[in-house]
C-alpha cells in the first residue's frame, strides 16, 4: 500500500506537444475531418441543439432525445476545443462558437440550464438526483467549458459553467441540503472548474459529493418519491436497477456504502469510473488516505478480477455493470465504449498521484484495445458495446438491442454518450503522452507516440523528439536536445507485456533491467539520443482458471495490442480453429490491411468435417482432425470490412512442457 | 425413403404386460403411491378442480389459471387410468371418480366444454383457434377419455368426449367451416377416438385440421381479430411469437407452410411434436405417402441438426422453440420436458409405421435422458426445461424465469402443462415394450425392461419373459414358455449404441450380425432361452462441428445414459476438467448412490491453480496443469442431491491417433 496522499506527476500538456504518429495521427485527423462535422450534424438533426433554441425561444416543440441529451452537446463542444487547439479550422470554429452561443443564451438568470427540465419538467428542478441527471449535465456542461477555455482563451462559456456550479453549491453542500448525483460526473468537473478558477468552494463541493455518497441520501429520495410516481415517468427502466428483489440497492450507482468503505467495483462501470477518477482528482488536490487506500483497493479488485483482456469492463448489459468475480462472458460482454474513456480518465489520475506504472500500463491496453475497438477506422461509426466474441450474424445480445449489440458500428444511438465521449478522448490524447514530477526534475515519457514535446527544466528549455513505429514494432529513439546541457532522471515506461529491454545511449550499450518499471537515465543531458527496444513478438495469454468463458482458449497479443480472428480472413467458421503451437505464431506488417497492420499467422488443428453427413454425434474415436493455418488482426480493427464472425478467444490445444 | 404407407407393427397393450424391472418398478410405483397424489393437491388448491366446480355451480369466484388449465385435469385422470390398469387403488379411484365426475358435470348440453371460455369468455367461443387452446383442451380430454375408458372400461366420460368431439366436427370440416389448431394435440386424440369407436369422422377430422395448417386460417384469423384485441387480452405474450418483424410467420405453430411441405421442424417444439405424432396417426389408420413422406424427412432434419444428445428438442426459451441448424447451446437451452413426451409419441407411431429401430432407438435416448432427466428420482419434483449444462447458482437464464429455469425442480408450475404428461408417460411405460408385426407373426422386442408379456401365436399362447439389469448392464435373457411349440421370427432390438453383440440360445453361441436392426431369431420356439448381450463401455462422443457450443468437447456415454458431471461429486469447479484419457473411464455400480447408478470415473487435465494470485491473464507459457480424476452420473438423475453445477460436454484435450 502506498503511502502517497496527493500529486506525485504533472501531466505535461498537449499544448507543449506535438504529435507527429502515423498511427494516431490517421484518428486525430478522421476526428478533425470527419467526426466532429458529422457530430453536428447529428446534434443538429436529433433535436439535442434545438432543445436549447426551445429554452431561448428560437425554436418550437416539445424536448426531444433522452433526458441527459445536453451531455452530447457538451462533450462536443469539448472534443471541438481540444482539436481547434491542434489545429484551427475556421468552419469548426464556427460551429463550435454557435453551439457555445446557444448554451450560453439558454441559461437562465440564476444560473440554472437543463433544457429538459425547462422545457418538460420545471417542477423538478433539483427534486430527483437518482434518475434526472441534472449533476451529470452540469458536469459536462463544466468539463465543456474548462477545455473550451483552454483552447480559446475565451470566458463565455466559463462563466456559464461558475454560474451554474455556483448554484449547485449554494443548494448542496455542509449549509444547504444533503445529496449525491445518481450519475456521477460533476465530481471530476467541479475539480477540473477548482484548478482552472482557484475557487477552493469547487473542490469542497466535489468532496461533498464524494462523501455523501453511500450514506442513504439516494436511499430516502425514492421512498419520498414513491407517491410520486406516474405515467410520465419516464425513466422507470433506470429506476428498476437501483433495486433488487424490491429493495433498494445502491450498487448500480456506487452508492451501497461510502467509498471509503467500498471494497469491489460495483454496478454501472461508466458512473464507477468517473467517481473514481473524481475521487482521485480530489486527492490529487487535497490528500485523503482513507479515500486513496480506498481507490487502490478498488482498483486492484477490478483489474485482477473484473476486466476482460482488452481492458473493457462491464459483464452485463443489465445495468451496463460490473458483476461478480471472474465473470467475463465473452459474447454478452458489454464492455461499453464510455466505460474504458472513464477507466483511462481514472488510471491517468492514479499515476499522477503515484508514479506507478501500472496504471500507465492499463491505460495502454485500455486505449489500444477496448477503447479503440469502439471507434471505425474512419472515426464516424461506434460501438456501444464491445463485445470479444460474435456470430456471423451479429451477436448473442442481438435480440436485446439490435443497435448496441451489432458486429456492424452505429454512427448514433438514441442514447449517444459514446461517440462524443470517444472524440473527445481522442482529441486530449496529447495530455497523456509525457509527464513530470511534482517535487523533481524526473521527467516520464509515459506512452509511444511519435511526437515532440517542449519543457523547462532550471529555466532551460529541452526538447524531447521521439521517433516510433509502436504499436508495430517497439524501437523508440528518443532525441534529446538542450540550449545548454541539463541534468535530469528521464524516466522511460517499461510496458509490462515486454519481457525483453535493450537500449543504447548515442550508440553505447546501456544495461538495463527490464523487471524494472521505468528504464530511468539520470544524467547531465546535451543534444543525445537514447535508442529503446522493447522486444515485440506474438504471445499467447490465458486467462485465471476461474473464468468460465475463457477456460481451455488463449488469446494472442503482439506488443501493447490484443489480436482477434475474423471471419473475412479465415476460411472455417472461428470455433474451429483450436491453437496448436505456441512458437510458431508468425507476425508480419501488411500496408495495404486496415490502415496497415501487423497479423498474426499460425498454426491450428481444427476438427475435419467429412464423414458428419447425417450425423449429429458420433464416437470421438471415429473422428479426425485436421491442420489449417489462421490470420489474426488487432482487435481494434475488426469489423471494418464485412461483417461476419469475430473471436478474441481461441481453443487451444497447446501442451505445457 | 421409405415406401411404408400404413402401419407395419402394432404395439401389444400394457394389458398383456406385466413390469417387473428394477430399475422403472421405482419410477412407477413413485407415480402411484406419490406423484398422482400430489398433482390432485396441486389440482385442488391451484383453482383447476374449482374452475370444472364453478361452472357446475358449485363454487364461487372468477376463473383460475392459464386458460387452458383444463388440460392438466386431463392429463392427471389419463397419468391415474393408466396406472389403476396396472394396481389398484382404491383412494386413488376414488379421486379419479370425482373429478370424472366433475368433468361429466361441466359439459354443456351441447357438449362443449372448456371452462375458462364458459366462465370469462362465453362469447369468444370457437372464435380464437389461434390462441384460445378450446381444441387443445378437447384433445386432452379425448385422450383422457379413451385412457378411462380403456382403464375401467366405463362409458361416461367417452361419451362427453364424443359430444365434445362431435360438436367440433359440426363446426370444423369440408361441409363447416375452415380452421385448424393454434397447438396440435386434438389431431393425434382423435385417431384415438376412432380406434375405440370406430367413427370414421373423427378420423377424417383429425385429417382435415392436419390438411388444414399452413393454408392461412391461423393467419386470416389474426387478421379479423386485430380491432378486437384489448386490455383483456391475456395472451399478447404468445400472440407475439406468431409475428416476426410485424409479419405473420406461422412457424411458430408450424403454420408456415402445408405439413406435406414442409422442409424442416419448426416453432414451438411441444406442438410440432403433438402434430407429427397425429400426422404418423393419421397414416398409421388410413395412409398417406405425401404425408409419410414429409414426416421422414422432417424427422431427419430434426435427429441430424436440432436435437440435443439427450433427446431433448427446443434450443431457446423464447418461443420454447426450435431455432437453427446446429443451434445447441448446453446453458440456455430449453429442453422442455413435454417436448420429449411428444417426441417419444412420434417416435413409437413411426415405428409402428415401418418397423424400423432408428424411431425405437431415439425413444430409448429420449427416455433414458432428455425426458427422465424432467423428474425427480421420487417423481414428485419436475424440471420444465432441461439445460445440459448450469452454473452453480442455477441457470444462465435464471433471471428470465428462475422457476422454469433453476437446478432445483419444482413440484408444480404456473403453466403445469410439464408434471402431469410426464406421469401419463411413465404410468403407459408398458405400451412401448413389445410389438408384433401387423402382417405376420413376427414379433418385436423393443426395449430392455424386465417384464413378461403374454401374446397368441396361431392360437398359441405365448409367455415370453425378459430379465435384465438394463441399462446398467447390457445382458438380457429371454424365456420363451409356450403350451406347444409354435414358429415366430424374434425380433429383438440391437441399440444403436451397440457395437458388440453375442447371444446363445439354450446355452448355443448363435452368430450375430451386430450392425443389424434386430438381432432375429426365426424358428419353431418351445420352451427356450435367448440370451443376448450387449456390450457396455464407456464411450465418449463429439458433436458436428458446427455446434458451437460443444466445439472441443465431449460427453459421455454409458449404455443409453448420457453422463455429466455434477459439483457434489467433483472438487473443482466443472469447467476445470478437460478429459484426458480415451480408453480409461471406468464404470462401476454404486448401489447406494441416487437409487443406485453406474458412475463412471476417468483422468482429467486441469488448470493449476496456484500462482494466480493478484493476477488474471498471464503468458501461456507461465501456467502449467496437474491430474485430476473425475465423477460422472447419469445425467437423468442429476440435481437430486444439494443444487450446484452441472455439466454434460466436458472439455477435452484427447489426441486422435
Amino acid at each position: 500500500m502506498s503511502d502517497v496522499n496527493t500529486r506525485q506527476v504533472v501531466a505535461i500538456p498537449y499544448e507543449n506537444i506535438t504529435i507527429t504518429d502515423e498511427f494516431w495521427e490517421s484518428w486525430l485527423r478522421a476526428i478533425r475531418e470527419n467526426t466532429l462535422r458529422s457530430q453536428y450534424e447529428q446534434l443538429a438533426t436529433t433535436g439535442c441543439l434545438d432543445n436549447f433554441r426551445r429554452v431561448i425561444g428560437q425554436s418550437d416543440g416539445k424536448f426531444e432525445g433522452m433526458w441527459f441529451e445536453d451531455s452530447d452537446a457538451y462533450k462536443w463542444i469539448e472534443a471541438v476545443s481540444h482539436t481547434l487547439s491542434r489545429t484551427d479550422d475556421p468552419e469548426l470554429r464556427e460551429r463550435l462558437d454557435d453551439v457555445v452561443s446557444l448554451v450560453v443564451d439558454a441559461q437562465a438568470d440564476d444560473g440554472y440550464l437543463n433544457t429538459y427540465v425547462m422545457l418538460e419538467a420545471p417542477n423538478l428542478r433539483s427534486t430527483n438526483l437518482n434518475m434526472l441527471h441534472e449533476l451529470y449535465c452540469a458536469g459536462h456542461l463544466i468539463e465543456a467549458a474548462v477545455a473550451h477555455h483552454r483552447a480559446t482563451g475565451e470566458e463565455r462559456l466559463l462563466a456559464v459553467a461558475q454560474a451554474l456550479a455556483d448554484l449547485v453549491d449554494g443548494v448542496f453542500g455542509p449549509d444547504g441540503r444533503d445529496g449525491t448525483p445518481g450519475h456521477e460526473e460533476i465530481e471530476l468537473a467541479l475539480v477540473e472548474l477548482y484548478r482552472v478558477t482557484d475557487e477552493v468552494r469547487y473542490l469542497d463541493l466535489a468532496r461533498f459529493f464524494i462523501d455523501q455518497r453511500g450514506r442513504g441520501t439516494l436511499k430516502r429520495e425514492f421512498e419520498n418519491q414513491a407517491e410520486q410516481a406516474g405515467d410520465e415517468d419516464i425513466w422507470d427502466g433506470a429506476r428498476s436497477e437501483f433495486f433488487e428483489d424490491g429493495c433498494y440497492d445502491g450498487s448500480y450507482a456506487q452508492d451501497h456504502a461510502p467509498v471509503v468503505e467500498q471494497e469491489t467495483v460495483e454496478g454501472h462501470a461508466v458512473r464507477a469510473m468517473y467517481l473514481f477518477a473524481g475521487v482521485a482528482d480530489v486527492v490529487l488536490e487535497s490528500g485523503g488516505t482513507k479515500l486513496f487506500t480506498a481507490l487502490e483497493r478498488l482498483w486492484e479488485g477490478m483489474v485482477d478480477r473484473r476486466m476482460y483482456v482488452t481492458g473493457g469492463i462491464g459483464s452485463t448489459h443489465k445495468g451496463e455493470r460490473f458483476t461478480e468475480d471472474y465473470h467475463l462472458p465473452n459474447d454478452t460482454s458489454y464492455a461499453e465504449t464510455c466505460a474504458t474513456v472513464g477507466s483511462i480518465f481514472w488510471n491517468q489520475r492514479m499515476f499522477l498521484l503515484t508514479g506507478d506504472t501500472q496504471y500507465l500500463n492499463l491505460v495502454e491496453r485500455t486505449l489500444y484495445n477496448g477503447f479503440l475497438a469502439g471507434i471505425s477506422l474512419n472515426a464516424t461509426e461506434f460501438f456501444y458495446a464491445n463485445p470479444l466474441q460474435v456470430d456471423s450474424d451479429g451477436h448473442a445480445l442481438h435480440d436485446v438491442d439490435p443497435i448496441r449489440f451489432s458486429n456492424e458500428r452505429q454512427d448514433w444511438f438514441d442514447c449517444a454518450c459514446c461517440p462524443p465521449n470517444a472524440a473527445r478522448l481522442l482529441a486530449s490524447l496529447g495530455d497523456y503522452l509525457y509527464a513530470r514530477s511534482a517535487s523533481t526534475d524526473a521527467i516520464y515519457v509515459n506512452h509511444f507516440v511519435e511526437s515532440e514535446v517542449i519543457f523547462s527544466i532550471r529555466h532551460t528549455d529541452v526538447r524531447l523528439r521521439q521517433e516510433t513505429k509502436y504499436p508495430w514494432a517497439g524501437d523508440v529513439t528518443l532525441r534529446i536536445d538542450v540550449a545548454k546541457s541539463v541534468p535530469f532522471p528521464l524516466h522511460v515506461r517499461v510496458p509490462d507485456w515486454c519481457e525483453t529491454v535493450s537500449a543504447t545511449l548515442n550508440g553505447e550499450e546501456l544495461s538495463v533491467d527490464a523487471d524494472a518499471e521505468y528504464l530511468t537515465v539520470d544524467r547531465e543531458w546535451e543534444t543525445d539520443e537514447l535508442a529503446v527496444t522493447f522486444e515485440m513478438r506474438p504471445e499467447l495469454l490465458v486467462a485465471h482458471p476461474t473464468v468460465r468463458a475463457d477456460i481451455g482458449n488463449v488469446a494472442l497479443r503482439y506488443g501493447p495490442l490484443i489480436y482477434c480472428l475474423e471471419e473475412v480472413d479465415n476460411e472455417r467458421p472461428l470455433h474451429h480453429y483450436a491453437i496448436s503451437e505456441t512458437g510458431k505464431v508468425e507476425a508480419e506488417f501488411e500496408p495495404g490491411l486496415l490502415n496497415g497492420v501487423v497479423t498474426l499467422t499460425g498454426s491450428a488443428r481444427l476438427p475435419a468435417t467429412e464423414e458428419w453427413e447425417g450425423t449429429l454425434y458420433r464416437l470421438f474415436t471415429d473422428t479426425a482432425t485436421v491442420d489449417a493455418e489462421f490470420t489474426a488482426v488487432p482487435y481494434y480493427a475488426w469489423a471494418n470490412r464485412e461483417p461476419g464472425e469475430m473471436r478474441v478467444w481461441l481453443r487451444s490445444v497447446l501442451e505445457h512442457d
